[in-house]
């Protein structure tokens, strides 16, 4: 392989799992009904080259769909269909044909495509560090027209581009009925009667409304972080998810659900896997990641307050404690600092690989720990964590914080980060006026190490939102996802760089993924936090 | 397109289908069971270059299969399953994982080789007139492994390489279970139990094995001319598979089945198509071909010879009658010869270009005529061709027979080819004696005009052994068909040029097919002709 995957991602979970047959049951007693609803496309169209434009082509009609089904097309034709926004769903058509003699099967390569690039560009080539198997076209043969072709398999688009790799020189193929059999666990009423925000900006209601549809689509029988990649629960996304859901969807059930799954599969030291597998049966990703870990305490704290399912919450009391097991085993005994050199575990925080982690490491803990305890008060537990809360407050300050420079640091770099600032800050390891301070500052820091994907950004506007820096948490949603939505998303991306449309985690960004759970947070920041009248 | 079909090729058959009902029930009431069996992978291999072998290449022992099923493969990995025959049916397989994480799809290119050129060249830059959707690759995407793998069309194979696409560098894939659901409407206890050849000599015993494969292999719901290509019922092919079968399997029924589907899409003017289609629905193509056409007369012949069932001949005789009406419509009213120019139709005899068609096809349409006298004599119906029979016998020596050469010439060039002596000879324009010398004297002419093709070098030894020529008819099934055997074939090639194994009709020898219909005739003269004992 010419490009390998991180180290750090590469470190697997250091335990084994104790699968938890009843866990597994309450999670299949969830598992919800996917609700399905037929959508078309809206034109035939192409991309024609526009350095001007954000990912470098701009759109043109080329024929309406009744003209489709009645222009003839053969070897080397190529066309794409808009189906006008984001699809997830099975994709048919009815494959026709005009000539002498259907004489010979019919191929073609399908190329579905979330943005613009996976249409127009070559993916052949593509070199990234995740599997290229990812990569969204397929070439099927059809061996007797006419027929109804019903792809097997479910995918994510916006536009499919068709190319006729060949028909004969007897006839040519005509395409009609085009349909994508839709689905989601979020059903269509649902979906529509979400209340409008309560603002009047139209670009907020436009995020908005990118967030609940990227939400939607990432909603099956599980919150999977991306429908086009990697169609799975993990944990981290999942805390957006659950949060926007309660805002909008309400799909208590779902979270339910999900929670369940990873208590199924804790190890025997109780750490919970950063991602698991729901096929071809439930199991645990030896994936690992400690602040993802960490986390699943503050998620059933948030569905125990969203729910009121308090049952669910003590049921899963147990794997709430022993899932900060891991976590707080970094504190260093002699510091009470968080000390990612402790283990060589993944400590991700975002994507970004530069970004030294132990000071937002250390806002996660302590975030994690007041969550928990917060949950034992509401479960009528003593509190549990009251040491290490203190011990860990007093660290912060000691270990990271620089009083001259007024923000957080990390590292012997003294790195200043926009995610050390925003972990401290949920944590309350400072009172909010002096943490707003130190998120305002970072923010007009050029030095500072920004987030590289919205998981990153969504932390960074909880934190000022929750801090009360409510301004400058609208104008980061409008700058940032708002960027997004002006640059053409309707469903926001895994990965966003405004200066960069090639930017990938992954070195390559025909591999990004451009529905991405842990990018819809804005509808939970707009409806819950800063028009908590929505 | 860079490569146009050839210009008879494309002329339409010139009347409107008067599609009969009732013949198409008869022929529903005929669609044989389809028998299936499995058929396992003998071992890995692969393809070494050898400039010295036939295809360029020789077979090497890579590992077993139980050593596949422990080897895990991933990306860029290839290698070659050898089922040590030719195989036509369903490819399964079980795709297991090694790994951490089986935390992608698995893309697999998997590439269904008759011989081998189709798993050892790129098939990719393919320029034939005949579609490239008919080349035997594939790629898929499998979601969720592990998982049994089924693929849902049918392949004629003997070999299948498996190129390795992407995993992911998580996980590495594992292949065992590897099988092919094979079919045929002949059972293999029916394929087992065709008495042995009355003969001692080995090769002609394979090229007597080799022959019933290839007519077992393209024997499913018609007589299909290949099993990878065209797939589909072809006149001419038919005579010879029919009278393959009637030595061997002995289905009538599905020989009923064609004749009575041919009839079914029976023109205004009598015509029948050259071929046709079962799906979606029994329908005529449009590609017609004088010859084929004129032969339909003798195929029900042959059947109510070989099956007694004479009532399927009387309800078939009005087809008959009219199956000629196109052919005989090419006599000339003054020469009383067969004169193509009379129309733009294919004359087709054998796919080499160069050939000049009268003298052969005035021989197709004498023979015709004669067989279809035979049959009313059987049926008890007065005979119907008799004057034309004769003018034709007359013509055949004053318009195309060269008394000093003694051989029939073709043409402004008096052009000696192989065919036109064949059908001439079988045709009885001549006494046995001076055909069979006609025939040896061409043989012996390296300036005579070959055919390209088995079907015409099927009609050329036919003609041989029904003049008498019986040792002469034996060396050319040993060094042609024979020649096959010797290069490794175990399904005989739907083209073979001893001198050059690039030979294609169609511009591009990736697109022959290696197991076709016309091919197997040797099975029938060396039973029923050569060997009637056997």
């Amino acid at each position: 392989m010419s490009t390998p995957m991180p180290d750090n991602q590469a470190v697997a979970r250091k335990t084994t799992t104790q699968f938890n047959q009843k866990f597994a049951e309450v999670a299949e007693s969830c598992r919800p009904k996917l609700h399905e609803w037929i959508e078309r496309p809206l034109e035939v169209m192409s991309f024609k080259p526009d350095t001007s434009a954000w990912f470098q082509c701009h759109p043109a009609h080329r024929m309406t769909i009744d003209e489709l089904a009645s222009t003839p097309v053969g070897k080397g034709d190529d066309f794409i269909l808009d189906f006008g926004g984001h699809r997830v769903g099975y994709f048919s058509f009815h494959l026709g044909a005009v000539g002498n003699n259907i004489d010979a099967p019919c191929r073609l390569r399908l190329t579905f495509g979330e943005v613009p690039p996976d249409v127009t560009e070559n993916l052949a080539d593509c070199k990234s560090w995740i599997s290229t198997s990812w990569l969204p076209d397929e070439v099927i043969n059809v061996d007797w027209l006419p027929t109804n072709v019903d792809m097997p398999r479910r995918y994510s688009f916006r536009y499919v581009r068709i190319q006729v790799i060949d028909t004969s020189q007897q006839y040519r193929a005509l395409f009609s009925d085009v349909r994508v059999r839709a689905v989601s666990s979020v059903s269509p009423e649902t979906f529509n009667s979400v209340p409008a925000l309560n603002d009047s900006r139209p670009l907020l209601h436009k995020i908005d409304a990118v967030s609940q549809r990227t939400l939607r689509n990432c909603m099956h029988t599980v919150f999977e972080d991306g429908p086009r990649r990697d169609r799975r629960l993990w944990s981290g996304d999942l805390r957006l998810q659950a949060l926007t859901n309660y805002a909008t969807f309400k799909d208590f059930a779902l979270v339910k659900r999900c929670l369940y799954m990873f208590a199924a599969v804790a190890g025997a030291d109780g750490s919970l896997p950063a991602c698991l597998y729901e096929f071809p049966t439930l199991h645990a990703a030896s994936d690992y990641i400690v602040d993802y870990d960490a986390l699943f305490g503050a998620m059933v704290y948030d569905y125990a307050v969203a729910s009121s399912d308090l049952d669910t919450a003590r049921d899963l009391w147990p794997t709430v404690v022993g899932s900060l097991t891991t976590a707080l085993s970094h504190l260093s005994p002699t510091t009470g600092a968080f000390d990612s050199a402790r283990s060589d575990l993944w400590k991700f925080l975002d994507w970004d690989l530069t970004l030294h982690a132990d000071a937002g490491m250390h806002g996660v803990v302590l975030y994690c720990c007041k969550r928990v305890d917060a949950l034992a008060e509401l479960l009528g537990y003593p509190p549990r964590y009251e040491a290490a809360i203190a011990s860990m407050t007093a660290a912060a300050t000691t270990a990271f914080y620089d009083s001259a420079a007024g923000v957080f640091v990390s590292g012997p770099a003294h790195q200043i980060s926009w995610l050390s600032q925003a972990w401290l800050a949920l944590a309350g390891a400072l009172p909010p006026d002096q943490s707003m301070a130190a998120l305002l500052r970072t923010m007009k820091d050029p030095a500072a190490l920004k987030p590289l994907c919205p998981y990153g950004w969504a932390t960074f506007a909880e934190a000022l939102a929750v801090c009360g820096a409510k301004e400058e948490c609208l104008k980061l949603l409008e700058t940032y996802w708002g960027g997004m939505v002006e640059r053409g998303a309707d469903t926001f991306w895994e990965c966003f760089d405004p200066k960069d449309y090639r930017k990938s985690p992954y070195q390559d960004y025909r591999n990004n993924s451009y529905c991405h759970a842990w990018s819809c947070s804005p509808a939970w920041l707009l409806r819950s936090v800063l028009f908590p009248d929505s």
